[in-house]
């Protein structure tokens, strides 16, 4: 919750020039977006978000991320839609950094989601999975399983000083995903990041998505058990039978499951626990002691790894699969 | 730089019913206010700004804060205006703070602002203190010369951590300034912290005025000499004798300053040096090691003051003073 980088009016006036959307009028920093810098830009034509990328962010990645909005938008997918500057392109630069300009998108995340808004998730992640299949480009998912040892490798030795017996565990964990990680089920462009903050609503209606700096190409069905974790359990950490019913069943009426993907769904699962388990601990050793922005709580994901290393099958989430 | 309170949709949606501005479509916080939490509302009536007002900010100040933002834009000085609700009242409450929406307010701060800005400043200070001639409430400047005795309190001892002698200068400084404070000088309506984030500009043009949460009722040319501290130092803390003028010069064009109001600028240019080193000097001893916000640097504030202890009359500021 930060803009790391400052734009002077100027600066951003002259950037802007190069764009067709009439004369900058006012600009404010929001307090989003972990990764990056993010301005809500208004000129004579209308409001749009200015991103600058910060070092998080790999430069070499931004083509991927930016012409990927660009086809879900024309696939019909509500999401951020990158503006192209007078020589037709999506990339600039500003204050030093990449930048790019995105429409403003309305609507709302929800911090409370009910099996409602998980419904509405399901079936948009699965029209995303769906829109996402004709894309060409790909881009190989840094954070799976291939990755997982080398952010282990970071925090292992002191993962005690979070939690007792912690560092085994993730050992034992990550030794099993490993060996048993699914290869054969389909896949396709997969968000990655899907948590209810990069989901906005209006009223009840699913009116956008947002944040595709996670996206690349991986097993879909994963992506499902990132938003099975983000948003299925509640603040105790227990997991909702209705919310998890609610998102599984809408995301296979639009795109059904087969098999295969449903027998390894509570390995993936304890895969995307594993994942921002990880993360999460290598961000909360970083931070100076008496730093003012606290990251996310690691143990969140411990619970819910626990919860899918008892799950049995698909069936323990609350659908009935074939 | 940031925002303190979170807003649920829900939450925020039930606030705006009471207003008549129409749907909520988004919001997003907005990294700026060091006191209080901002956010962008987008409703189907247009752009507004919310703010929640946090702790550093007292609640019995509120109305007169808000009324005087009424006055001053009923005044033609563009500033952003308190929307009131059905019910009449531009104070309401959200997440447990006070909270209120005013107009969304186009244009940008300058990050370095050249003479004419310094001029469009000068002319606009006047006519907002022309303006608040006649506004009936009264604030005392909690921060004017009978409250830096505190502040001094609370920081003196450790001062000489931040530069050697430190505490001695700013007891010597103290001492003269309450010897000396003029108390016969006119009154009214002043900003108290009309930096340059708090001006915006659309192209060369002075657009408006915001964050009205200093304003109380003390000497006029007082805010002028925070004015000339704020605005009219290079980055090397040099004091710029053309921006000086054009400040000056243009202020007097449309309020006239008296002979005793030039000759007690020196003196009062020092009074505000003084309180902008103490309260940042406060928020750096504050401060956590290893935090991520780093505060204003007091030193900044020590230089300008040594300026202004040296200068001899207000003609030593570019001006030919009667």
């Amino acid at each position: 919750m930060a803009v790391y980088t400052d734009v002077a009016a100027d600066e951003l006036g002259r950037f802007l020039a190069d764009y067709d959307i009439g004369e900058l009028l006012a600009y404010k920093g929001i307090a989003e977006g972990v990764e990056n810098s993010n301005f809500l830009v208004h000129t004579s034509r209308g409001y749009f978000i200015l991103t600058l990328y910060e070092r998080r962010v790999a430069e070499r990645d931004l083509p991927f991320f930016l012409a990927l909005m660009e086809h879900l938008a024309r696939a019909g997918i509500t999401c951020p839609q990158p503006v192209k500057n007078r020589a037709g392109a999506m990339l600039g630069r500003l204050a030093g950094r990449p930048a790019a300009i995105v429409t403003f998108l309305d609507g709302m995340w929800i911090r409370r989601p009910t099996a409602a808004h998980c419904a509405a998730l399901g079936e948009a992640l699965a029209r995303l999975h769906l829109a996402g299949a004709d894309f060409a480009m790909r881009r190989e998912n840094a954070l799976s399983v291939a990755g997982w040892r080398q952010l282990y490798a970071a925090c292992g030795e002191r993962a005690d000083q979070v939690q007792r017996d912690l560092k085994a565990v993730l050992a034992a964990e990550l030794d099993t995903l490993e060996r048993e990680w699914p290869r054969g089920l389909p896949q396709g462009v997969i968000h990655a990041d899907l948590f209810p903050d990069n989901v906005f609503f209006l009223g009840d209606r699913l009116s956008g998505l947002i944040d595709f700096y996670f996206a690349c190409t991986d097993t879909l069905v994963y992506d499902v058990a990132v938003c099975l974790n983000a948003w299925c359990f509640e603040q105790d950490h227990a997991y909702n039978v209705t919310k998890g019913r609610a998102l599984l069943t809408s995301y296979a009426k639009t795109r059904p499951l087969s098999p295969p993907e449903w027998e390894k769904l509570p390995l993936l699962a304890r895969g995307a626990a594993l994942r921002f388990l990880l993360t999460r601990l290598v961000d909360w050793l970083d931070v100076p002691a008496g730093a003012l922005v606290r990251p996310k709580d690691p143990i969140e994901y411990l619970r819910k790894l626990r919860f899918h290393q008892k799950v049995k099958s698909a069936n323990d989430y609350g659908v009935t699969a074939p």
